[in-house]
């Protein structure tokens, strides 16, 4: 786990006009920021199930800052049985400000996730420096599953199920799953991948409020793990962002 | 045919650090920049012969400025056959300064590319707007090809025939393309795709000494032309420019 480093003066104002804001009330909808970091050749690994660090230390702190504007994180099955994430905020402002960090959120239609005791984000929540995390299931899956549950629930996560099937193979019933979310107290949801949950995101203009991207000055070569939609997604409001080494762009899909 | 718009000011420091310089005499190399533009998703179209628009008018005077700094311009047979580009230069410095433009070279073992008094590179050699093109195939082909070959000559084209066979099947004889461009007086060679050329040259350090990439703020979806090499390529000495839409990329493949 890297330690982060201080966060780039300059990226405040960057962000700013990116970060959640309470846009989708009205809808019963949070806000949702879609963001990840990326190789020139739009992968975001080298191999499934192979971490692979793209952007550099300064990014990741980025990453962190977000985190602490979200009052959710989402990440997908994949992700979380390839990677085991720590989904945890390590950014604390300067100064007395306090960390806040955000809820992890799975999606996980079949609970295919096999978290134990030593899976990083049931470890974070255990020693305090994350949330218990909740896992968005089908519905009928919870009772096939208790004793993962209980491991859930003993420390304050929960499984919500969903009453329309969410399938895994790319058709997510994104509206359901985020008026899910928001009615039960986030009113903004970042979500941070993985390639499934990403490319089927990137379809849904109506639902995705900004997207925030950094590009890692690295090919990852053509057996990695891809971020490309079905079809052509244009943005609009793009700005770019240049660090030492990567390129951040924020903006949001064109409507 | 867009018109361009002038030149941003502060790409000319940008650029500066890589441009052709006379770095490969001993070895009898020309300077080789390997330069295109893509997607996010690092599509450099939405789909074979699918001429795509992805950067903004002040990246594409770039290429040109960049075009006027180098002796050829080299593309694949897949890029004439698909495109029928117009290989010149356009971008001409202010005040009294000369239009320099390059020689477009074409690489087409095979030679399909089936050229006509149409073809945009035939008609800019002829109206005095570009130079004839070098055509580089295989040993034998020129004989299979007399009324191609002689219209190319008719306007003081070549065709150039390599000992080696060079496959369009991804592997190319590249040093000896480059020595024999060399040899022909072209001290520094861009190179402007297709995927085909790119994806090849992405994985021949030795031979590249400058990339220059625009990324362009929008996806084109995974039934796209894409640049992604066989395995991981890593970049050095890389710098970040922010245009209007688009952020350009210039750096040097790791040896």
């Amino acid at each position: 786990m890297s330690t982060l480093v201080p966060l780039r003066d300059d990226l405040v104002p960057f962000l700013e006009p990116h970060l959640p804001r309470p846009l989708n009330k009205s809808k019963g909808l949070p806000f949702v920021t879609l963001t990840y970091a990326q190789s020139l050749d739009s992968m975001i690994s080298a191999g499934k199930g192979k971490q692979t660090v793209i952007s550099h230390l300064e990014t990741k702190t980025m990453t962190h800052y977000l985190r602490s504007k979200h009052d959710g994180i989402l990440v997908g099955a994949g992700t979380v049985v390839a990677d085991d994430p720590g989904l945890n905020c390590r950014y604390k402002p300067e100064g007395d400000g306090v960390l806040s960090t955000p809820r992890p959120i799975v999606l996980d239609p079949r609970f295919r996730w096999n978290l134990t005791k030593e899976s990083r984000v049931i470890k974070t929540a255990t020693d305090g420096t994350g949330l218990a995390p909740w896992i968005i299931v089908n519905k009928g899956i919870r009772d096939q599953n208790r004793e993962k549950v209980r491991m859930v629930e003993s420390i304050g996560g929960k499984i919500i199920e969903i009453d329309n099937e969410l399938s895994d193979n790319k058709q997510f019933q994104w509206s359901q799953v985020f008026t899910t979310l928001y009615s039960l107290g986030l009113g903004s949801i970042m979500v941070e991948g993985g390639a499934t949950v990403i490319n089927s995101l990137l379809e849904q203009p109506d639902l995705v409020d900004s997207v925030i991207i950094t590009i890692g000055p690295v090919f990852l070569g053509n057996q990695g793990v891809q971020v490309s939609p079905n079809s052509t997604v244009a943005l609009q409001n793009v700005s770019w962002w240049r660090g030492i080494q990567d390129s951040v762009l924020a903006g949001q899909l064109k409507k």
